[in-house]
């Protein structure tokens, strides 16, 4: 039996659970809770899409697989809320054990490529992460504004978190920041995110 | 209001659907079935890990794209379940509704650019294609044989019926058809699926 396709296979069975990994965002329609998975998805459409309106030029594929893989290291470390800060005082350290962990499941080239993507997205230094960046914190934005701003409103949600935890949002992309923050606003016009 | 990005914008809230498209498939754990945004994050995954087994060089970009937009017709379409032929005899007529309507809620270009992807996929012919499918079928088996042959059990599925549908699996990759193969094997052994 070929080692190699086996560890790649191991790895791709042991992801499966970031699918039971859940996030404090709600689908778009409200019915529930979003998972890591899904969430990945979703960025990678909107990376491939979007791609055009970074503020530097990316490279897709990169990207791609970089929002691919962001989550998986909260199959150890479960999923911590934004605006829980104790929650992410101990957030880097449970983080790192979980790549440590899952990655090498892998053969040892691709553990480090996805290490090292996932160390690169963290470092939100290159034009790739700070793309990235931009879209995971847009995604859940759209979402919560399609249900009603129903997240923001079970966690009594400041408009100040919401614009502190954006601050380097537009590095990745200016434009798409300025229609995340018109979303904001009108939430915060609405009274689902607190002024 | 830029109106190119407020298409895009509307299409990604759309796609939001494909997570409430449930397939036959159970996760590996069992505890429920999957979804198509979780199967298409799965597949794209795979798709980057895997290329290099991939029967003839493939786009890995490319390939990561058809993966993930290639369920997307079955927001509208539903899901047709592999084994029911009379599901599948309109499959075909309801999918291609589903994509005139999904992908053209993006601007002109990349409504092009997506159908297009999806009927290179449908079409099976470029090594693209070719290696997506050989991902498509391969994922669920994985997840079937690590949920004990859930799925298979409850449909009564027969040996042939999954060779059948596999025809043309190595097509995309011989090394991947033969760990499945094994797969498939091991769970006619165990009476998962009928000899």
């Amino acid at each position: 039996m070929d080692e190699r396709l086996k560890k790649q296979m191991d790895f791709i069975r042991e992801i499966d659970k970031a699918k039971s990994v859940f996030r404090q965002t709600y689908l778009a329609d409200g019915s529930r809770r979003e998972n890591d998975a899904e969430h990945s998805w979703h960025l990678a459409v909107m990376a491939f899409l979007l791609a055009e309106d970074a503020s530097r030029t990316v490279d897709v594929l990169k990207v791609v697989k970089m929002v691919l893989i962001h989550d998986l290291v909260e199959i150890d470390a479960g999923d911590t809320y934004a605006y829980d800060p104790l929650g992410n005082a101990s957030k880097r350290e449970r983080e790192l054990a979980g790549a440590q962990r899952i990655f090498n499941i892998l053969p040892e080239d691709q553990a480090k490529e996805l290490y090292d993507l996932w160390e690169e997205f963290e470092a939100q230094e290159s034009p790739e992460a700070k793309f990235a960046h931009t879209l995971d914190k847009c995604q859940p934005v759209l979402l919560n504004d399609a249900s009603g701003g129903r997240s923001w409103r079970e966690h009594g949600v400041f408009a100040g978190q919401i614009l502190e935890r954006n601050a380097r949002t537009p590095e990745g992309s200016e434009k798409i920041w300025e229609y995340e923050k018109d979303i904001i606003e009108k939430n915060v016009e609405k009274g689902n995110i607190i002024k």
